[in-house]
């Protein structure tokens, strides 16, 4: 993408409307525009880095068998007083609209109840199952007071896979793998080491649901980290009791401030039974489906990796996420610096790198500044000055080293680019 | 694919609850869910063919200049009132929620106001212009009635881009490259010789508006014919002045009905004035930004798709919308067919063709009757018999013809499919 191309513009000043620094930061960088208060539309820029994360999630869901579909967002009552959850008494976040005389439809918040329904279906014999069906969805919710940028809306993008077993032995062992994906998922948005299991409050169906807490300090959770067994509680269910028989020891344990980027819950019949989602099982008995949830935060995801991958001069993508891997930016107006700032463009895009390149007639302090800001993995530099010095100028975001490479040096780049 | 993995399951009988032929079909076939009138899920075969169907949207658009984002779906009044939207008198189509205390927000039916508004932040100068920005995106509609299924629904997936030019003169320009990228979009999707340039009703900045519009007994719209000059007039402007002006013979004219599949408005400063997006031109004076915008609706292609393309054994989808290549059969529970088929499986996975592979214990009568309902280009089956003459049993869904293919030639099916 040349950078004239594009409509992107940066800004230095941070939005005067914008408390959430994760916000303020994708703002500034030209990734997201504010709509309003939990609402934001995603800009080029950020629409790739929106769709990286997507697709290393469906990578991993695809690896343990899920299928990508897509439910609707407009809910009949119907299916949703079978579950208790449609009354606003009940569900607070509900949108809901007049649809025609006395009719009304609702807006999905989450799909449980739509999933299982649509489940009927296809579901009767245990010869259908399991089934592990997903999509990426926008789910809407009347938040009321919505202030932490892209780390809870109004409007959110969400990974939702939902699991249909026939009994409990074979949802545990798909919840395992569901475990271990997800720990992939973060570690390929390199947040793995800071990213923990957590034991939160279950339900009917399962004594403790799942979290995935990532450390930070502006996190909403409380949990507490036992570090060497890699594992953490939520506050909500840090009881004695529990510490006890998670076999954690209260004193071992350190109190943190964390982000929920994930969940996996156990809900066996609670929505199967009142939607009707039986199936006959080996012996002819007819039985509920045993059903699970897993979630991503996606746009969430987002956000929480502008706040904590950046510094004081911006973004700083991990290199599988970041909207493209070089800002190439040339200096100065001479002719040869031109034509070999068009070479390299040429020769990297020809080789499936990913280039943002900076052929404005701007002061080169813009041109460093926004190549940060923006927080591209590596900055090319063409100069008169580095070409003097045999070559171009590279820098890595997270470094300030600067080394000389030479046109043939560019493939060297490509492989250092791939690995990071 | 392995059928024994994909949550699938087909019907014999027409959904009682379904009038329109191209949503029975797509019931029928297992692609879609019906939740409400006018409200669809998609299953994961559908699900495939709304991505076929979008990729190509994106390459032409991508080829053209366009640069893909996404505009959020909660609209707020304010900038909807300040041209004049946002009344239900003045749009009858509005999904409005209750926000908080006397607030409201709307569900996104149309997005010229957000990106108009939007771009105010990133155009001031002419040298911020043109932009071209697009997106696929699902429009809720509060339309009271809905029964043609895909073709209107109350809630659908378009592709809406927007272009923003200094003047009419570059406006024109890019307007001229729309409608050729619209054409090979129709080109791709096999319906480019009954999709016709259709001159519709205009507005203040231009005298008509331009449908693509394509021949079929569904249609809502009706359209007078040029064939020879590959022209038509919709019957709302098709008066007796317009027909001179535009050249045409009202004899020479065939009357038909049609399905509007795109369309292209050159709206000028019909938004840009109201909503403030100015430019700075080359001698400092302030001009409105002059804008136009492109539509076309992704669900409502899949669904004229699945009407127009099928025949009295399902659907008929073209190779490049498909969800996969082939339909793989196997007959018998003989061990060396089983063993062929599983080898022919991974054989054609392995060289990146997609396959369902019907591997259940099932009747030949349903393994092919399933293929053709589902619509996949070519049959490969394999049985006792077809080894017995030498291979593999290959139909092409278009054909009643059967060839004896051998491992060998199975490649030459790459080839073929790839070209079909």
């Amino acid at each position: 993408m040349k950078r004239s191309d594009l409509f992107l513009k940066t800004r230095k000043e941070v939005p005067s409307d914008e408390e959430a620094k994760n916000a303020q930061l994708l703002i500034r960088a030209g990734y997201i525009h504010k709509e309003m208060a939990g609402v934001y539309s995603y800009l080029p820029l950020g629409f790739k880095v929106l769709e990286n994360i997507k697709q290393i999630v469906r990578e991993e869901m695809d690896a343990i068998g899920g299928e990508e579909m897509l439910l609707s967002t407009l809910q009949h009552p119907h299916i949703w007083q079978s579950t208790d959850r449609w009354d606003d008494a009940k569900v607070d976040v509900w949108f809901k609209s007049a649809l025609g005389e006395g009719s009304e439809v609702g807006f999905g918040w989450s799909h449980e109840e739509p999933m299982s329904r649509l489940m009927t279906q296809f579901v009767s014999s245990y010869k259908d199952l399991p089934v592990y069906a997903y999509q990426f969805q926008t789910k809407l919710r009347r938040e009321l007071r919505s202030k932490s940028g892209l780390l809870r809306g109004r409007e959110f993008i969400m990974k939702d896979l939902y699991s249909f077993s026939r009994n409990r032995e074979e949802h545990d062992k798909f919840y395992a793998l569901v475990e271990q994906a997800y720990h992939k998922v973060y570690d390929r948005m390199g947040i793995g080491s800071i990213t923990y299991k957590t034991f939160a409050s279950g339900g009917p169906f399962a004594k403790y649901s799942h979290e995935f807490q990532t450390i930070s300090d502006i996190g909403e959770d409380t949990v507490y980290l036992d570090e060497t067994k890699k594992l953490a509680v939520n506050q909500e269910v840090s009881a004695d009791e529990v510490l006890q028989e998670l076999g954690l020891e209260r004193n071992g344990l350190v109190e943190k401030k964390a982000v929920e980027v994930g969940n996996i819950f156990t809900f066996g019949a609670r929505y199967s039974e009142p939607l009707g989602l039986f199936y006959t099982d080996e012996n002819g008995v007819q039985q509920p489906v045993f059903a699970g949830s897993y979630g991503i935060g996606i746009s969430r995801l987002m956000g929480l990796l502008a706040e904590i991958k950046s510094d004081e001069h911006g973004l700083v993508w991990p290199a599988g996420l970041a909207p493209c891997k070089v800002y190439l930016a040339s200096l100065g107006d001479e002719e040869e610096v031109r034509r070999q700032a068009n070479d390299a463009y040429g020769y990297l895009t020809d080789k499936g790198v990913s280039v943002i390149y900076d052929d404005r007639d701007e002061r080169p302090g813009e041109k460093f500044a926004d190549a940060d800001l923006l927080g591209i993995p590596y900055r090319l530099v063409i100069s008169q000055k580095s070409l003097e010095s045999g070559g171009f100028e590279l820098k890595k975001r997270t470094s300030t080293e600067v080394t000389i490479v030479q046109k043939d040096g560019l493939s060297a780049l490509l492989t250092k680019a791939g690995q990071a």
